[in-house]
């Protein structure tokens, strides 16, 4: 099968066709990793969650003793088209600034970047062309949700042994909770938060541009990659198209907060089981993300009321998963330490 | 003040004087930090957590920017009596065998320190000397409890910015199950839990050889440092100096699991607001660590159903305090990054 798999695409279907034809884990790695864990030096199961994340990342590597040593995060950044609606406490040029900040080193990412040991790569989406106006028809046509796609796709370091996606876009909550509304149904209240510190009037307004964008969007509801398209802007589509190829890689993946999460949710409706490569990094403090948690079948690994994007929720459990390999593949068994088990 | 503050102890009414004389936060720095935090390039609020946990540590490091780069985490090692009575699912000589496993490398926690950039310290306290089963009378004299807290007030490295400590001694969840319920009252089962993997009828015999201890001890519901004394382990004993200690040289302190939070638990109970050097690193699986953090008003980091003491759910937490700490003293400044605020 892998000789067959599709390694690019040029339009929404080629894309799609990958997905149905992800590769699935690897259990004889999982089994391994299992048998190793209950000869380490420890009561069984004490590890807690850490010993299932160990046989987790084991079998999506394919390596029953592996250790993470090249995380990587990439930060896309785009601009959206419905700021023209007035849903942001900050206005739009602030990405282009938050960009130069990134590439400064100044954002609270670059510091959780460094306590990870992490790579960081940041990709500024066509900043001076936002996307449509999606309450007036679709944020992109074809062509550009394609391309922002093959911006994640390619973004991705082969190297990697472990990926972060992270976003910036000033307006992207509100393309968040758009596509949280056209995927799982349900009312645009409960989808739409706060995002930068918005709030009062102005959050119920949030919350009306959210519901009129689905309304002026009939494709966004036939499937998750039409929602990416006509909801999302470019960076959560480079999102998705990052997160499929390290699938594709069997690098694991680590997702962020409630933008991170809205953009995997495209992929899981799309295919069902697109992101069990993934784990929840953080349960974020934005309106909506418990319950995109629950519908993508992810529990948190920090619940921390973070709520700030770049993919800082997730850089900050870059450690856990660290500490949880560390653990798997560099503990002595019972044996190499002659210590008694409690058999 | 300061100057007047005993620095040392030969017996436990010394170290009680201690206790009533402890340095406080610097609410200047805390200030400081707070004012610092609203500048940085981030919507207000959106770093939810590690925005606290920075202000704390800026008021106990009295330092506006501090970065965390010399944490330590030390190992204390003691043997009980009270495994005479049947209460654990390993044998007493494991604590010997883990010590030296700790010393070559191989334990969970050392993983962890590493992961952490921590300096790890391991003190076996008299192995070869188990404490006197408590279910017969005291478990120390007085001599020997104050022998090991000041083992513990000696290990602190005075030059390190942040402590771990941690604990392993076969029985000792027994220990620190008794001094709970000692302290904080209630019924034994309510805080026996599995400890290295004891279920069934052995943790019904647990829970009623914990009974036994207190109704053994009178003195033990006396105060807080009694209680120590009559139940605890010199591991215990040594945790309580130790934490004791980096109070007067305002090093933070994580608590890690059940054990090292009943130890926490006599010293808050002796001088309510001991402990507010601490942040709880995690919560524990192990059965009445829950109540016991409520009893000493602490919100876990962590909750990953760890249940392994060694200091390692608090170790894994280190990375945690370091990414708050990089975010409050490492992140640019609206003015510095040349950023438009939300105001």
């Amino acid at each position: 099968m892998d000789g067959q798999m599709r390694q690019d695409f040029t339009t929404l279907a080629e894309f799609s066709e990958i997905l149905q034809t992800l590769p699935e884990v690897d259990a004889q790695a999982v089994a391994a990793a299992q048998a190793r864990d209950g000869q380490l030096t420890k009561p069984p199961g004490s590890l807690g969650r850490l010993e299932d994340l160990a046989a987790w990342y084991c079998g999506w590597r394919g390596d029953s003793q592996p250790m993470i040593e090249r995380p990587q995060i990439v930060i896309f950044a785009g601009n959206h088209g419905v700021t023209a609606q007035g849903v942001s406490a900050f206005p739009p040029e602030v990405t282009v600034q938050m960009v130069a900040n990134f590439q400064a080193g100044g954002a609270a990412v670059n510091q959780l970047a460094k306590v990870a040991g992490a790579q960081m790569d940041v990709q500024a989406l066509e900043l001076d062309r936002p996307t449509a106006d999606m309450t007036q028809g679709p944020a992109m046509r074809e062509d550009e949700v394609v391309t922002a796609l093959q911006a994640g796709w390619q973004a991705v370091d082969s190297k990697a042994d472990l990926l972060v996606v992270g976003e910036m876009g000033i307006g992207n909550t509100t393309a968040a909770s758009a596509i949280a509304l056209a995927v799982f149904g349900g009312d645009a209240g409960e989808w739409t938060g706060r995002g930068t510190g918005v709030d009062g009037e102005a959050l119920h307004h949030k919350a009306e541009v959210v519901a009129r964008a689905v309304a002026a969007n009939s494709a966004c509801k036939s499937n998750g990659l039409e929602a990416l398209r006509c909801l999302g802007g470019r960076e959560l589509a480079a999102m998705a198209g990052a997160m499929v190829r390290a699938r594709l890689l069997r690098i694991p993946l680590i997702l962020d907060g409630f933008i991170c999460s809205s953009a995997a949710a495209c992929l899981e409706v799309a295919q069902p089981g697109a992101l069990d490569h993934a784990v929840a990094g953080h349960l974020s403090a934005e309106g909506g993300h418990a319950k995109l948690l629950k519908y993508l079948k992810k529990e948190p690994l920090l619940v921390l009321n973070m709520r700030l994007g770049e993919g800082s929720g997730a850089a900050l459990a870059i450690n856990i998963l660290k500490g949880a390999l560390a653990c798997h593949s560099g503990m002595s068994t019972f044996a190499e330490a002659g210590v008694s088990d409690g058999g």
